[in-house]
């Protein structure tokens, strides 16, 4: 199967799989679950998961298992999004080309729907269906609560907000920021796999710290070179913030090559697994060459 | 040991151990760790943990345990409270006699330090520490996220949030949303002391429930017969956004005498343990007598 049939066919299982695990109709506070679907359902190259399922597959981990795993990341990545759009953080209205939670609900709303699609992540990890051994399942809540938690993705929205308000930013300020903020989901995604069979997670996490900066670096060159349509979101938000980006600080052909790089490396760390790794190669090319 | 020292010794417990939990130097966000500090450490009554503690006593679980389960459900407890005070829902300026974490930092960062406590809490409860039995502490997790989620608290403040902008509420409209914003967690603290120990929780089920309500009834009474001075917080809110308390429906007196009632079915509940429920039964009568 190509790189892009294993992504296509990832992103409509998770779609799927969280349209079953997010029903309309099973709570009272329903608009609180239609604000989670909105947020969570049918958008978005499902990234994270497909890196679940296919560092997953490495060691002929059940694709159930998987799936469920990369569902619940996804459910952190989405309320991510949805927080960080909020009118007191990035304030954005658009979001994969649709009026972000906020602008379709009410913040109150958007902050609740946040708040709880973090919450039931761990109530999906924490369920039979996701592993059958109780012991890896509390790997996989340690992991995930870690990568998106005060040492992890909350803390890199922290510092980038610092960021906003300093003269400059430097190569190691913006590195750090990137390694928790987009980072650190990633690392979780990639090292799932492992977890999920029990194996050493230690090639996959390096293969996901070079493909999370060099995700970073591509955003930061789209976010140049692209457009609020093909993006489906404002370009430029940085700049008018303030903000350094790797662009800024390394020159567009230099972050280009870095990124470059960067790919070559990951594709290396997976190395010791041969053809096997064949569709994390192709992902890890993809990240940088992107459109959008 | 009376009721009064064995709560002020659990709060002291839990103040203690929510410091170590939260370093303030150990993570390169210090700003988001601070407000989390600021939002979670040397304020409340710790009802919650010493519901924890105090069923898990009935059992003979070690304190340990239930002071780290406590602690995780105390994270959740102080994450809500950020967010609710948030302008875009509750919009309250003051917490327990401080300014809420909104105004004490900004919106920004209080958002991020509920989301970290929320995250934390799993984190918390997922560590060999909580329990040696990877099961059990499985079982904690998926009862907290459960109680937390769009199921239970946040689906209690969606409702709540919506109740606002109705006509009436009835006597059942609001009994459900007490049962899911606060009774959720009250309910999980009483069962946390029976499935660290694998014993039956439904009377500590029944008993959290009748406190629940309790809880509530006797937050609407001091609502009325309080002052900001007293509580740390602002009165008569729900008045001036048109929401219907039990006082409202109930009138004073008949709210008084439910409240009365429910503390003895409470006391009823945990007949089967006998003496050893003698601190809970105080408890119950606590949070109907309570002046603040």
């Amino acid at each position: 199967m190509s790189f892009q049939d294993a992504l296509a066919r990832c992103a409509a299982d998770t779609d799927a799989l969280l349209d079953r695990l997010l029903p309309l109709d099973a709570f009272p506070a329903r608009r609180v679950v239609e604000a989670m679907r909105y947020s969570a359902l049918g958008q978005g190259k499902r990234l994270r998961p497909f890196l679940v399922v296919e560092s997953a597959a490495l060691f002929g981990v059940p694709r159930e298992q998987a799936l469920r795993t990369g569902a619940a990341l996804e459910c952190v990545h989405c309320y991510s999004l949805v927080h960080d759009d909020l009118p007191a953080m990035d304030d954005d209205d658009l979001r994969r080309g649709k009026p972000t939670a906020h602008k379709a609900f009410d913040e109150a709303t958007a902050i609740l729907a946040g708040d709880a699609l973090l919450t039931y992540a761990f109530e999906i990890l924490s369920a039979d269906a996701t592993h059958p051994d109780p012991a890896v399942r509390l790997r996989l809540i340690a992991g995930l609560s870690k990568a998106a938690g005060m040492a992890g993705m909350v803390g890199g929205q922290m510092l980038d907000i610092e960021a906003e308000s300093r003269v400059t930013s430097s190569l190691s300020d913006i590195s750090l920021i990137q390694s928790l903020k987009t980072g650190a989901l990633f690392r979780f995604a990639c090292e799932a796999g492992a977890m999920l069979a029990g194996q050493d997670p230690t090639p996959l996490r390096q293969y996901a710290d070079k493909i999370g900066l060099a995700f970073q670096i591509a955003d930061d060159i789209l976010d140049v070179e692209s457009t609020p349509q093909a993006l489906g979101k404002a370009t430029q938000k940085d700049k008018a913030m303030g903000k350094a980006t790797f662009v800024d600080l390394l020159g567009l052909e230099d972050a280009k090559a870095r990124a470059t790089a960067l790919t070559e490396e990951a594709v290396a760390s997976l190395a010791i697994y041969g053809p096997r790794a064949a569709i994390l190669n192709d992902a890890a090319r993809f990240i940088v060459q992107r459109r959008s």
